[in-house]
C-alpha cells in the first residue's frame, strides 16, 4: 500500500488532461507499440518509491531516437507531459505521473551500438542494463563498474547519476559518462559529446543532463568509459566490535589513499536478516564487505595495509572470498539486504533514505542517526557505501500504521539535517525525484534552486519534461 | 605583434559604450582599487593568444566576493560586459574585451580559506595558484594534481575546464572540483555544491559553470580534492625511434589499465630546443616522459611493464630521475618547452593548437598533422599529453610575415578537421574563447550549441558575462 501523495507537494500535482486526439496521434504513429491498459500504465506509473499517484494516460514502447523524438514531438503540440521509463527502479518517486501525461518506455531500446575496447568506451540504447552490458562485453577483457545494485538500465542511472559500490574507486556516473544523445524538450535531438577522454569544447550538456531526471530531455544514447578487468580480484570480510570502528577503519583507508574498489558497511542488524535470506552464516557483528583490484602484488599490499588499520580498530582476521563464485556469492548477498530485510518483516515497507557526507563527518553522522533510529523502535536495515561517506538506512514499515510512515519520515529528516549540518548532501546517489525537493533547497540554497528553474524554464518552455521534479516551479 | 581578429568573429565585435557614470560608480565604490590607466587596462586586455583587441574602459581589483557582487551589479545595472580576469595565462582570447566593457581582476583573492585534510578537500578563492596552493598544503602530506604547465589560477583553470600533465591518472577541472561559489549575472551569490564526495542533488551546477568561461558567471570560490602524496614516485625517460613508436607504446599502456600518473609526448625537434633552453642534454629523438605514483613496489611494476611495452617499440632503456630535484628539473624543462621554442626562432609567435582525439586514434590524427606540419616549413614544437589522446602542436611563425599566419592557421584547421573526423575534441583543455567557436558548431552540432546559446540567455539575459566567447549569439 503505496501512501499518498505529501500535501506540500500539491501544488506541483496538478493532474493535466491529456486530450483524446494526442492518444489518437500516438495509437496512429505507434499502433500496437502504444498502449492503454490500466495494467500497463499502472506498472508505469510507479516505481520503488511508497508514494501513489494516477497512472499516465497512454505508454508508448520506443524502438528508436525516432520513435522517442516523434512521440515528444506529439506531446509537446499538446501540452502533455512526458516521463522517461526504464526499468522502473527508481526510488525517489520519479516515474510518477503526477502532473498525467504519457510515459515513454525506452526499454527496448537495449542495443549495444559499439564497443570500442581499443577507447576504453561503449556505446549503447538508453534500455540496456548493467548487467546486459557487462555480459556483453566480457569477451573484450574490459567491464562496466557502476553498480548501483539494482539491474538498472544506463538511461536511468545518467538520469539520477547514479552510482553504488565501485564509486570509491571508479567514480559515478558523472566521472563514467562521456557523450549522451538526448531527445530535448522540442523533439529534436543532440549530442552531447564524443568520444575524447577529455574536452574544454564549451558548455559541459553532458553533466547537464546526467542527473537531470527526465526533466531536461529523454536520453537515448549514453557513451560511457570501461576500464580492464583488474588482473587480480579479492573480496574480504571483516567483523567489528562496533560500528564505530568498522567507520574509523574506512575513514583511514580512504585518507591513506588505498585503491580500495569496494567497501561496504553492513550493520549487525542487517547481516543477521542477510543471513536468513542468503542461508550464509556470517558473523552477527557490524562488518565491512571489501574487494581489492590491482595486480596480484597490488592487492596483496592493499589487503595487508588495510588489515592492519582494521586490527588496530579491533576488526577480526580477514575472511577471504577468492574464487569468482564465492565472491558473486557475497555481492549478490550484499544486493539482497533489500529484500533480506524486507522478509524480516512480513509485509512491511522500506522507506530508503541516501545522504552522503565528508567522509571525516561519517562516524557523527552515521552514529547519532543509529541511536535516533534505535531509540524510535522502527525496525531498519543500515547499508552504505562508506568510503564514498554514502549510506542508506531502510525504515522498515507497517504501511497500515500510518504513525510508522510518520515517524520515518521524521528520522529520515532529522538524518539529512543532521548530513547537511555536516556539509553534505541530501541524496548521494538516489536523486531527489519528489522525496527530497524540499531538502534540495535547504541543502544548496534559493539561488542555486532558482538558477536550475531557470534552466528548466528554458530549454522546456511547456515545462512537459517530467514536471513536478527535482524542484516546485510554482 | 598580435593578428587583428578574425573578419568571421565580427558580428561579435561591437564595442558597447561604457558610460561615464559606470565608471564614476565603481571609483566612488572601489576608489584606487578601480584603475582606469592605459598600461593597467592593456595588460587586462590581452591573454596568451594572438588576438587583438582594444582594452577594458576599467580594470576592478576585487578582494572579496562582495567586491565581485557589486562590481557585476554595477556593470548589470549600465549594461556593460564584465571579464574575469586571473593572471592572464588564457591561450584562445578569452580575456580578450571584445565588445568593451570591464575587466574584474581576482587575482587579489589569494588566500586559501580551508584545507580539510582528512577528507581530501580544499577551498580557495579563485586567484589561487595551483603552485601556491601545492606550496600551502604541502604540510598535509596531500597535493593538488592539476598541472597545466602554466602557473594558472584556480578560478581560471576551472573557468576554462584545464586539465595537463596528471589529467591520464588524476582527471581534469570536471572531476576535480567539488563546489564552486560564483557571482551570477544579476549579481547575486550562489552555492554550487557541498564538499560530499558525490551528490545526486538536482542540476550538476558545479560542471556546468566548470568550462564556461566567464560567460555565465564569476567563480569567487573553489572546492576541490586533494589526493594523498604518492609513497613513491619516480620519472623515466624513454627515448624511441619514431613518434609513432612513441605513441603505439603510449596506446598499449592505457589499454593495460597501467595507472600511470604522466605519459608525455615529445617529438625529436622540441626535444632540441628543450637542451638548448634548459641546457640539457636529452637524446634528440622522440621521447616519451613519464612519471608513475604509488607504493614502492606498485611503481616498479609499472615501470617494468612499461619498459616492456615500449622495448616492444625499440623504444630504449628507461633513464631515471629519482630525486626529486631531477625530476623537478625534467618537469621545468618540459613546462619551459614553450619558451624554448619561441626562443628557438627569435621574433617568432607561437600558435597553439589543443586537440584530443579517442586514444585508438591517436597515431593516424599525430602521424598525418606531422606530415602536413613538415611539409608546410612552418617550424615547429610538439608536445603531448599522449595518455588522454590530447597533443598540441606550436607553430612558430613570423608575426610580420601574413603568409606564415594564414599557413599556420591553415594546419590548424585541417589538424582539428581530423580529430573531429576521428571522434575527438577541437580543444582538450584550452576552451574555445574566441578562436573556436567555429569548430565548436561542427563538432557538437547546431542542437548543442543552441542549447548553450539557450541557456546562456537565461542565465544572462543582459549578455554582460564574458560576451562574444565561445558561440556568437547573432
Amino acid at each position: 500500500m503505496n501512501a499518498p501523495l505529501p500535501q506540500h507537494l500539491l501544488p506541483e500535482i496538478q493532474q493535466r488532461e491529456t486530450p483524446a486526439a494526442l492518444i489518437d496521434a500516438l495509437k496512429a504513429r505507434f499502433t500496437d507499440r502504444c498502449s492503454t491498459a490500466l495494467v500497463v500504465r499502472e506498472q508505469h506509473g510507479r516505481d520503488e518509491s511508497s508514494f501513489a499517484a494516477p497512472p499516465p494516460s497512454a505508454v508508448v514502447f520506443a524502438e528508436s531516437t525516432q520513435d522517442v523524438a516523434d512521440a515528444v514531438k506529439l506531446a509537446s503540440q499538446y501540452n502533455v507531459p512526458v516521463i522517461p521509463f526504464g526499468v522502473g527502479t527508481s526510488l525517489e518517486g520519479h516515474l510518477l505521473a503526477v502532473q498525467g501525461g504519457i510515459s515513454v518506455d525506452v526499454s527496448r531500446m537495449n542495443k549495444v551500438l559499439s564497443i570500442n575496447a581499443e577507447d576504453l568506451t561503449v556505446t549503447v540504447q538508453p534500455g540496456v542494463t548493467r548487467k546486459q552490458l557487462n555480459e556483453e562485453v566480457k569477451s573484450t577483457g574490459l567491464f562496466f563498474p557502476i553498480d548501483p545494485g539494482a539491474d538498472a538500465t544506463l538511461g536511468g542511472m545518467s538520469a539520477t547519476r547514479a552510482s553504488g559500490t565501485n564509486a570509491v574507486r571508479y567514480g559515478t556516473m558523472r566521472e563514467n559518462v562521456l557523450a549522451l544523445e538526448v531527445v530535448t524538450a522540442d523533439g529534436s535531438v543532440i549530442r552531447t559529446g564524443t568520444r575524447a577522454k577529455k574536452s574544454s569544447a564549451g558548455y559541459d550538456l553532458t553533466r547537464l543532463m546526467v542527473g537531470s531526471e527526465g526533466t531536461l530531455g529523454v536520453i537515448t544514447e549514453v557513451t560511457v568509459r570501461l576500464y580492464p578487468l583488474p588482473e587480480a580480484i579479492s573480496a574480504a570480510i571483516c567483523s567489528f566490535p562496533s560500528i564505530e570502528a568498522a567507520v574509523r577503519t574506512t575513514i583511514e583507508v580512504i585518507q591513506l589513499g588505498v585503491p580500495i574498489a569496494r567497501v561496504e558497511l553492513i550493520d549487525h542488524n542487517t547481516v543477521r536478516m542477510v543471513n536468513a535470506h542468503s542461508k550464509l552464516t556470517l558473523r552477527e557483528e557490524p562488518m565491512l564487505l571489501m574487494e581489492f583490484h590491482g595486480s596480484p602484488n597490488s592487492v596483496k599490499e592493499q589487503a595487508e595495509l588495510v588489515q592492519e588499520l582494521a586490527s588496530g580498530h579491533g576488526g577480526n582476521a580477514f575472511e577471504w572470498a577468492s574464487t569468482p563464485e564465492e565472491r558473486t556469492r557475497l555481492w549478490t548477498a550484499r544486493h539482497n539486504a533489500y529484500f533480506a530485510a524486507i522478509q524480516s518483516r512480513p509485509g512491511c515497507r522500506a522507506i530508503s533514505t541516501d545522504t552522503c557526507v565528508p567522509i571525516s563527518r561519517l562516524a557523527d553522522c552515521l552514529l547519532e542517526s543509529v541511536a535516533e533510529v534505535d531509540a524510535s523502535g522502527i525496525p531498519y536495515f543500515l547499508v552504505g557505501h562508506v568510503g564514498d561517506g554514502n549510506f542508506h538506512f531502510g525504515y522498515l514499515i507497517d504501511p497500515t500504521i500510518p504513525k510508522e510512515r510518520e515517524v520515518a519520515e521524521e528520522l529520515n529528516h532529522k538524518l539529512v539535517s543532521r548530513a547537511l549540518a555536516l556539509e553534505g548532501t541530501c541524496t548521494g546517489e538516489h536523486g531527489v525525484g519528489l522525496h527530497k525537493m524540499d531538502f534540495l533547497v535547504t541543502e544548496t540554497g534559493d539561488g542555486a534552486v532558482d538558477m536550475m528553474r531557470t534552466i528548466k524554464r528554458a530549454l522546456d518552455p511547456k515545462n512537459i519534461m517530467n514536471p513536478g521534479k527535482i524542484f516546485s516551479l510554482s
